[in-house]
């Protein structure tokens, strides 16, 4: 079958997480430059279509836990250290999504669709 | 409202595309290391949850372009140079998605969403 | 033969160079959002060992032509968007280098090796 | 200082490795999709200028221990699971160099310089 609106609005969703997971995955990151990265990746990803708004934030323990554990200043950005939801606007349709940790893994999940 | 299953589904099929297309874009790609760069990424992003198979080729014809004007014998992974599709299984719903070009963008779809 | 601490050091600088190429290229941007992709592309390398000082700035005519060309609002980084420069000290050996455009494509160099 | 010809030669050296530690670092990893995600690497990172060779080997013990710590069936690829040599020949300078793990780390390092 043809994907509906709430459908076709969903995926839209999912590309903007898988985008903005692997661009950033891997990056350099401490406490200080936590900020500016968490701010240019909101930015960037909201430049992708029917992307309303992006926010993200560092998570201050699990850095600074990876931080201590290592033998260096900074650690390599990964899911664990993020918060992240996301509005998405396709065609009238409101995707509301979210990342968050489950059994260790960050999970990336729609919270709810509205049809306006 | 809450997302239905074929909402998440088209959602989790959403996540693969974008994590394929921001993880491999901007690597160094030649018509000799075609090939095992589009084996690897379908491979990789196989291993995802609910990733039941991804196909991924590379178009002989715009990445020969794309070296004929510059001035290496490489240039960088980009859509234009990608044929992409993908079959996303989650809880009995199968979404088959793919890329293609669309006024010089490559723009990512779902084709069809049927639940068993 | 070993590396002298010179040639560690221009090594050093070259990993810093590939890192912030390879870990930003691809990122969705537009003028509105290059002030603060630039800033977390400099703070994320700053945190490398042995890297004293970034500096990224986005070239705007470039990027402004790259999304008139296209169809969207935004564009891919790549490298000609780009003007960098670092500065790598190692061992008390200072190397700055910078990437400018040459013929078409993003070439990174040493421009200074000074030994304290 | 004008750079000479092993500072430039040891400063692509380092270019290859910052680039294809951070164009792969965070691509889903299992021990089935290990070997096409190597082979990829190796490939493209030899499409690069004065890259004579690249060697990618994936270290399994540790790749999965790290899946059966997760809860999933793949994890994201990182330096630890890596072993890296490359070969760079610039101008009849020839730099050997490699990656191995030091105190948690991932530690990119030249290994001998020899002008021929």
């Amino acid at each position: 079958m043809e994907p509906t609106s709430p459908q076709r609005a969903c995926f839209e969703a999912g590309i903007k997480f898988g985008s903005l997971y692997h661009q950033f995955a891997g990056t350099p990151i401490s406490p200080d430059s936590a900020d500016s990265l968490a701010h240019a990746m909101a930015e960037s990803i909201e430049n992708q279509p029917h992307c309303e708004s992006v926010s993200v934030g560092v998570r201050e323990e699990p850095l600074a836990d990876a931080i201590a554990d290592g033998g260096a200043a900074y650690t390599e950005l990964t899911g664990r250290f993020l918060d992240v939801s996301m509005t998405i606007d396709y065609e009238g349709v409101v995707v509301e999504t979210s990342m968050a940790m489950e059994d260790g893994y960050p999970l990336m999940q729609v919270d709810s669709v509205e049809t306006e």
